[in-house]
């Protein structure tokens, strides 16, 4: 254990801020900590997009169904899965991309931006700031691809709420799966109902510590993959990112 | 900037170890930390797995294409895509999980993992340990699941070797894009050439200084996405994720 693990396991999603302004140079301690994330083979793969203007602000709230800490914080990014820069420099060198087109790219795509932005929630959280992750940017690739003016092979992985902590309203850190549902040795094991019965057990009392509905974890979790209506539009999505110009062949 | 900041831009991937065990307790910290990244609506839809096994880490190694540091580092992680822990949920409890087979939640679960996988990497480096990540184990998905036993609807998304660096055979932290390359601000803005052409003087430099090809970053990006081959199995991943259960719908 040290000072960096304790800020680890310290985590919360913030979605509520202070009114204060991200200070200058902060989005670019930000992003140059984003870039050391490691990139599959070195080809960095993402892009990261910042939205000030308040109607686009407005727009992808409403399309993440909302959430009004996407209007409300002070810095809002958008962290994408870009295969365009590969794809220009193909067409400039007059050289192949025949392997872009398939769904690895897709994925390795998806994962680099990822890894970039976890390094640069570890970096704000450093300096005091909160986040949240909005992965219902993802409700409607085609419109947030629109409104931010992404060309082709360009995916919004999901947005990213930053701020300083509304002091009024401080987030708690929620708890998580007991360690031996998640890590495995060898080969992988299914959990044991006692095991997510227990989590079920310390979730619910969260909830109620916070004043959520407790319903502890195994109701939550299969409400959100019950049905396809919990997919909010998400059941299309593989035909939006055709659309976006990723055959995912 | 802060110790935290500098330690992010300090990282590098370490494929040389020094012979050292990793402590004990550490892989607890390091998955603890894992599990306190953002995980999508707290579904946490990842597992990591240990191989600790010689034959097993070998076969890795080979689908690989003989990677040698996955089977001579000291610890060596598998971090795994897994909706079989909500599939079996909905099992036992009679409920429907009908959202599982689209696209979406796979997504999900590869981004759930890869945060988890970065903040053990931010957590291993605070303790002097380095270490990389290996994509490669997605040239062969189903071998990689008979060999660790998973479940359907779990994927390997990237192994991960770990251990101390080794003093005989240090690694440089590699040049990254220009920042401007990658941060957008309101709108996308596709690179200028000049931004990349400086990037592939940058990088020719530093391959030169480590006694690498010194070819920059555009041709060695083109190689890798130039044609099929260069996907070293991975033009096949869609049916085989299909043929581990998910449907991708």
């Amino acid at each position: 254990m040290n000072d960096t693990i304790a800020a680890l396991l310290a985590h919360r999603s913030v979605r509520a801020y202070a009114p204060d302004p991200v200070p200058a140079g902060t989005l670019e301690a930000l992003v140059a900590a984003a870039q050391s994330a490691p990139t599959s083979s070195n080809l960095q793969t993402w892009s990261v997009l910042t939205v000030d203007d308040k109607a686009t602000r407005k727009s992808l709230a409403a399309i993440a169904r909302g959430q009004k800490h996407i209007e409300e914080c002070p810095l809002f990014l958008v962290w994408l899965a870009d295969l365009s820069r590969l794809e220009e420099l193909g067409r400039r060198k007059s050289a192949s991309t025949d392997a872009l087109p398939y769904l690895e790219p897709f994925m390795f795509a998806m994962i680099d931006a990822a890894l970039a932005a976890q390094n640069a929630t570890v970096a704000l959280e450093s300096l005091g700031l909160g986040s949240v992750y909005i992965g219902a940017l993802r409700n409607n690739p085609t419109e947030v691809a629109r409104l931010l003016g992404l060309p082709p092979n360009v995916m919004a992985v999901f947005g990213h709420c930053i701020g300083y902590p509304d002091p009024e309203r401080p987030a708690a850190v929620k708890p998580r799966l007991p360690q031996n549902v998640v890590l495995h040795r060898e080969r992988y094991t299914a959990p044991s109902q006692p095991a997510i019965d227990s989590y079920d057990e310390r979730l619910a009392a969260f909830q109620q510590s916070e004043g959520m509905a407790t319903v502890g974890w195994s109701k939550m979790a299969l409400e959100r993959v019950g049905g396809i209506a919990a997919l909010t539009g998400r059941d299309r999505i593989r035909e939006e990112i055709n659309t976006l110009g990723f055959e995912l062949r």
